[in-house]
């Protein structure tokens, strides 16, 4: 025995430590969803509009042609084993192919598969961020990339989109933040919480801010290709000329497969910047942790992205597109709501004005709404904006309706009286 | 723009850096089967016996039921959403019943679903360690631990097993590496790479030093119950009486289902040693990075733990029992080798003695069988000891025994002539 043993024997404490990390580790959403303590009222049938998960109400569905085929491979027996660390070429292929564009063309080797976009967003984070490195992130946004962030015992430092300018970045505002220790710029189009959509110009506003400071972007692209009323996506790399950009996306929204947990990261680098920085070894010797898709789910990738299975994602679209087009009227001129129209994802981010609504705050807000109404929102807090709440537009029509009108009731039940 | 903007527009270099964690990562076994450039011998078909893969031959299947449960679970659309960040109820029931017993009940809470036994090892030395932490683990051993252990910036001390012994632990050297900053003591039973399991009596030895040093065990038991000969297998939380131990598991070895992705940990915590120090509050937060196994695999766990199912669970360990039954007597008497008759899992471990073999080191054993023979072992140095390769035990037996004899005709080509 030595002597920190013999010290050891004598004392009852264990030396069992909780890391830092972990303490850091916070998900905002998760915590408020898988936490919530208030009931919903009895007599109304509830409505959860808080998670954007495409499946909730079983009326968007994953096209049936790869559901079929899910189901013939499990069959098969041929998708059981362990596949290369960052996926198969098959399923890097298919993706590489779907986002390729002249200008903007995709290898396979450009891609890999990770674990849902969680797991893409702590492929890249982990292998770009050092303990101090400094991410800037939207606000409002989506928080998993700060719960990562604060995890790996990185900052993040927001930058403001403007909600009186349909959420585009505030460019002085970003450009302000880039400091010395900023390693990436996340850009979400289109936006979670925002619903927003950006234009070619603004891409390119966004990019050259990114390359006047010589910081790489990182493109969750989550929701690409999910626009209403024709409005067209261009992707971030797809505009750069000189800017890296890797760019993060998943079958979750896109074919409303969020519990198949299969995400990607392609990394867009035409001058080699990531590469000579040693950043692509970085993210394939990450890999190796093994922490990837399922085989059988990675084996039906190029079926998704086939010609009959696009055909039928866009029906999810075009329903989204429709509940965007339901609720935004039927809450716009509700007293206390303030909101913009929708131009794509799966979200409308609904500012409430506290001033003339009896609550302290959003978390107040929604507690009360889901006690009373029975309809489950998120606060807006949970994406780093206060007074404001999310709603998710993946419910079939008239639950949409209903749920705006049972929201109607609630705020002017709840109107101060001046 | 500030200062430091109007230096960055001026240079050409981009802020793009590596993070030390990433650079830190290396997985050794996948590092060599990834980027072996060796090409076997054209006229002898390739034997691959390098990665615990049990699916790598076709003889090793998972049980009937459960593929046809999935396959039917996809087809109903159920299971497509999001489940908890810890996993599904049903899943973690399934799991806490099966490794319940009267001396070591399990309830579901203490279960928490992970993406593989990477993904639990990941989450529980991300709670346990930060920077500077240490981690007890085997030698020779499954590199993974040390892979993740160096990622998060956490060290690892090997303690010795004898070969000499069975290789069961050395208790000395053992009990000589705990010091202050030991955090955990990874003990793995039956063992990766040498196929052997521990007695009730070693088990409770091992105990008795953790509980002296008053160190947590992590119990890599990912092949549970796999034991050949009648040997039983205990896990080491049934022989705990004070010490915490965290035990790993998943389906990959279990139901040969690797590519599947879905592994679990689970906290025996008999005097809330973990619970008050915040471990588990920790490996709950950890969760919500949603790094979650996909959902239809989850939806199947409650069939592969039926009764079925283990029916023909066992039928895999019967094959590697013969497997380990027909390898031993044909490799124990080439000259150069020398081994021990595995217990269970999935591997034998062979000493090569240098002196005899015409060999520099394993790494160059490995090359030449590989491009003499078209048999692919792995090294001993993957798992920390030099001069040995691991051969695994999942080929039909012929090809066992086909393997067994081009390894005899090798190693008699490569005698060195004292």
């Amino acid at each position: 025995m030595n002597s920190f043993q013999e010290t050891r024997d004598q004392t009852s404490k264990w030396n069992v430590s909780c890391s830092q990390r972990a303490k850091n580790t916070f998900n905002p959403i998760r915590n408020f969803v898988q936490n919530m303590a208030v009931k919903p009222n009895p007599e109304k049938s509830p409505i959860r509009l808080s998670v954007g998960d495409p499946t909730e109400f079983g009326n968007l569905v994953i096209p049936r042609q790869a559901v079929n085929q899910l189901s013939e491979n499990i069959l098969s027996g041929k998708y059981n084993g362990y596949t290369m660390s960052f996926g198969t070429l098959e399923a890097r292929k298919a993706i590489a192919d779907y986002f390729s564009s002249r200008e903007c063309p995709i290898q396979p080797q450009d891609v890999l598969l990770t674990c849902g976009t969680a797991g893409a967003i702590e492929l890249i984070l982990s292998a770009i961020g050092d303990e101090g490195k400094v991410l800037l992130v939207p606000k409002p946004g989506f928080p998993l990339f700060q719960t990562i962030a604060s995890s790996l015992g990185m900052k993040t430092k927001s930058y403001r989109l403007k909600q009186e300018d349909n959420w585009q970045v505030d460019l002085t505002d970003l450009a302000s933040q880039v400091d010395v220790d900023t390693v990436a710029i996340i850009v979400n189009n289109p936006s979670n919480p925002c619903g927003s959509v950006y234009t070619k110009q603004h891409l390119q506003d966004i990019l050259n801010v990114a390359e006047k400071c010589k910081v790489p972007i990182i493109a969750d692209e989550v929701y690409a290709n999910m626009c209403f009323d024709g409005i067209p996506f261009y992707s971030v790399a797809s505009q750069s000329r000189n800017v890296p950009v890797i760019s993060l996306g998943s079958i979750s929204k896109l074919f409303a497969a969020p519990g198949w947990r299969l995400g990607w990261l392609i990394v867009h680098d035409r001058h080699h910047i990531l590469l000579n920085a040693g950043v692509v070894q970085c993210l394939h010797q990450l890999t190796m942790r093994m922490l990837v898709p399922s085989s059988p789910i990675q084996s039906v990738v190029p079926t998704l992205f086939s010609e009959p299975c696009r055909k039928e994602q866009s029906l999810i679209i075009e329903q989204l597109e429709h509940n965007a087009n339901t609720a935004y009227p039927l809450l716009k001129n509700i007293p206390g709501l303030r909101c913009t129209k929708p131009q794509g994802a799966l979200y409308m981010f609904i500012h409430l004005d506290l001033n003339i609504l009896s609550f302290e705050n959003d978390v107040e807000f929604t507690e009360s709404l889901w006690k009373e109404e029975s309809v489950f929102v998120i606060p807006g807090s949970c994406f780093g904006w206060n007074g404001a709440v999310r709603i998710v537009l993946n419910a079939p029509g008239p639950i949409i309706t209903e749920a705006c009108h049972r929201i109607q009731s609630f705020c002017e039940r709840h109107l101060c009286l001046a």
